[in-house]
């Protein structure tokens, strides 16, 4: 492998997300959460013109950073689960890189700003990038390893659109 | 929108990626264009603990860093298209943040290695970080905007997975 210590890259937001959720404990999550929320990606006025043409996709990529997490832990319990998991099989926001991906469904486009639901930001987030949502794997072809357990053991549902 | 210009965020390597592709030209493009191409997620081993439990994940997310990209336009004609369309409305590797994701099926686990189909980088791209894949958007609620129009008027198969 090669040697990772000299290597590293600088993101910069591309602009902000408004959400309604103040505080992390706001946002619905484990089993059975539904994203629903309404909420606008602002980006940077600078950048409009790179949002031509966006309107035609129903669904969008939002790369974002976890702006309010500090450090990480190799193994965690998130709150779909019961016992520890490597963080790589989970989503928890405290990570080696601070990345987020959440997609969410465009509802209109006012020049720099995106009207979307489905947020599960905290407000004011930054956005690091914004990519269109293409195709997807059928559903009948995803296994979802100790979610799917920890969920069976439940009785919850799963399945929500992410 | 918030000020962005004090806010920057340094991203390192967790990894790089084994793929088949020493050049861009090599990399399958454009409409019909299949990822079905083996390689390796070498992860750095002391982040190995990190993968518990990832085995029983059928695909993951890949976010990338495009290393061998710089600058960007924020109007792009990429491959699939016959004119110009914002960038964010596209998946070009020129990007104001070059970050890049690629869903791939996980093979198997050999330690902080990780066996997957469907890579779409260069030999030897960092790795930012690795999520599991844990739903999708039914294939009939998704439009794809400019990208369908230009497959039509190509003739051309869509609805790859991704």
């Amino acid at each position: 492998m090669s040697d990772a210590a000299g290597i590293s890259f600088r993101m910069c937001p591309i602009g902000f997300v408004r959400t309604p959720y103040g505080d992390s404990s706001e946002v619905p999550k484990g089993p059975g959460a539904e994203h629903k929320a309404e909420g606008v990606l602002e980006i940077r006025p600078d950048l409009e013109p790179g949002l031509t043409d966006i309107e035609g996709f129903s669904h969008l990529i939002v790369l974002w950073a976890f702006d309010r997490s500090d450090g990480y832990d190799l193994l965690v319990t998130p709150p779909t689960g019961d016992r520890p998991h490597g963080l790589f099989a989970t989503r928890v926001p405290r990570r080696p890189n601070p990345l987020a991906m959440t997609v969410v469904e465009l509802l209109g486009r006012d020049g720099a700003s995106l009207r979307v639901r489905g947020v599960d930001m905290l407000d004011s987030t930054p956005i690091l990038d914004i990519k269109p949502y293409l195709s997807a794997i059928p559903a009948d072809r995803i296994r979802r390893g100790w979610l799917d357990d920890a969920e069976a053991r439940r009785g919850s549902p799963q399945g929500k659109s992410e």
